[in-house]
């Protein structure tokens, strides 16, 4: 049994590595490597998994899981940009993958061990990455 | 491989424990406690799992999926109040998580043993359940 | 110049007159006039014209609309039973075009007369209402 | 008879006022003001009204829309920071609602003037913005 | 005050004229051309605009357009080819913008003339063309 | 890890096996053996599991996977009849059990080894398949 609560963020961001010239971001990242960014409306799918509990009939109080994406993602990366105002991206490329892996471990780290993880993010209508700790 | 049909239904529930005092099921349940009910549209993914059959190209014939839902769900569910109306909720609170373990018991006592079985339950468009009988 | 701000709420109701037999409220109203109740996820777009102010490049803030929707609609409907907790509807049979022409009377009679409204109301993602006032 | 072409663009932007006080700028602005930027998939509805041709049955190939957006929007917006890259919100603070009207100009520009022309533009699923030059 | 009902219907179709040369119907429409077809869903949401009974609380029973676009459309339309299956694109070009004019006819002459009517066509989620009689 | 791309094609089919008789083919598919054909939006989902590339920040780059799927998929099957016009649907049902395991199959040959694949396919809103190879 899983259950879900979806929220959406929107960030700037341009795909950049400092340690990389510019010909070699350009050459990689193409356009999402412009230099004074792009953005996105990013939607968040926050799925745990566990078992019932047969008092309540709730897996999770899905307002936990509300109040934990607000907590950890929403206020870390919403209307703001990922490169210059978050720590989690000063030295990490913020591509999809590392967006959803940095998410994933912030959840991670706040929610009870009896639960399992998974979280599905969508960049774009056309461009999604999911991650469970694998 | 896997194959699904989707279908929705429009029915009325409120969270609550008749072996609750009010003060616990407001504590624990919230305005989903309405003591009037609310409602919701829930939109339902039906998965089923197996071999392709060589000769139709077909896993199931999409109708008789089609007809199982209708005849298990829709006829059960559809314009009722799931605590009032539903047999299946007399003595089970009718969260997400339970409508969709009921849900999958009615399909997978119909649906042949040679298929698997995973449902999908949106209760809105940001709160989501998934169960395959574990 | 229109700006939107769309908004949902989930809850119960019946389509059912106090002053009609039954079998008349079974006749014209069919599954909806269930006695029990049943639901749905509305989604709500409230639309807004009027001339941009050249200073803020807004027509209005949508946190205006947003905070609007949210004391007039939201409070009043969300997590209620529409038939049994809405005095807008102790007299009024909660139809999509009713409960759409209360929302707009209550959002028109909150926004500054400069602005023309127009809302447009989903029951179901096929069932669909506007109304602008006539 | 009204047929339309809907496209997508990804940009970062900040509402702000060169002319106003950063503490003007937060008060009028709040968290859309981030000095360092956000942003938003963009998702446009490019309306063209009109008579149908009799011989071809289209109103206007949608192909000719479909690189006019590209051609007029895309190109100058998709991938940009709409403050710092874009010329056209050099002086002009990018709102929904700037950017509905710079887009309409634009096309309108280069739309035959035997075509009506209005179109709506999503900064998020809950923003909306609609315009036809007046 | 306008209310819609919301359908889909699956067509194959090619845009073709018999009166020109096979350069020409390639010239001029491309790959909609392709001689053995193609096809899509379409999406069709009817709109109609009246009066609210007050008695009833509709404007009009959605069950009747349900019925209406079933009997006018999906009979006619579902699961054919509308080039060879459909008398009315015997010598009509099957565009989205005729399909919709052929609908609205065949939809308005069997709705009470005291109703407005105006429809909605997807031809995919990017082509939508509308009309209401003009 | 994995990581999707969306797209989006257009064909006609008809479910029909030349080796039964008509009246089988019309049994067993019915409407959807049609013999003028009907069509569809597909809408493909592609996902692509795998390690993250540390330099890059990149499972794989999406406009590989974008490209991929616009050669293998698009290119062979948007705008055809993929009963008259696909060479791999000759002597195979189009159902979208078979059009699935076919894609995976072309993408599969394409796709670097070191990459799991994964293919989800809409027929309609309703009528899903998933297929990874087993």
């Amino acid at each position: 049994m899983r259950v879900c609560r979806r929220a959406t963020f929107n960030s700037a961001h341009r795909l950049y590595r400092k340690d990389w010239s510019d010909e070699k971001n350009q050459e990689i990242f193409g356009k999402c490597n412009n230099k004074n960014y792009h953005g996105h409306n990013y939607t968040l799918e926050v799925w745990v998994s566990g078992k019932v509990n047969e008092e309540t009939g709730y897996l999770i109080d899905l307002k936990i899981v509300k109040d934990l994406i607000k907590d950890e993602i929403i206020e870390r990366f919403d209307h703001r940009n990922l490169n210059l105002d978050c720590i989690e991206f000063e030295n990490l490329n913020p591509t999809a993958e590392n967006i959803v892996m940095v998410s994933w471990n912030l959840l991670r780290s706040k929610l009870d061990k009896s639960f399992g993880l998974s979280i599905k993010l969508w960049e774009t209508e056309n461009n999604i990455v999911e991650y469970d700790g694998n």
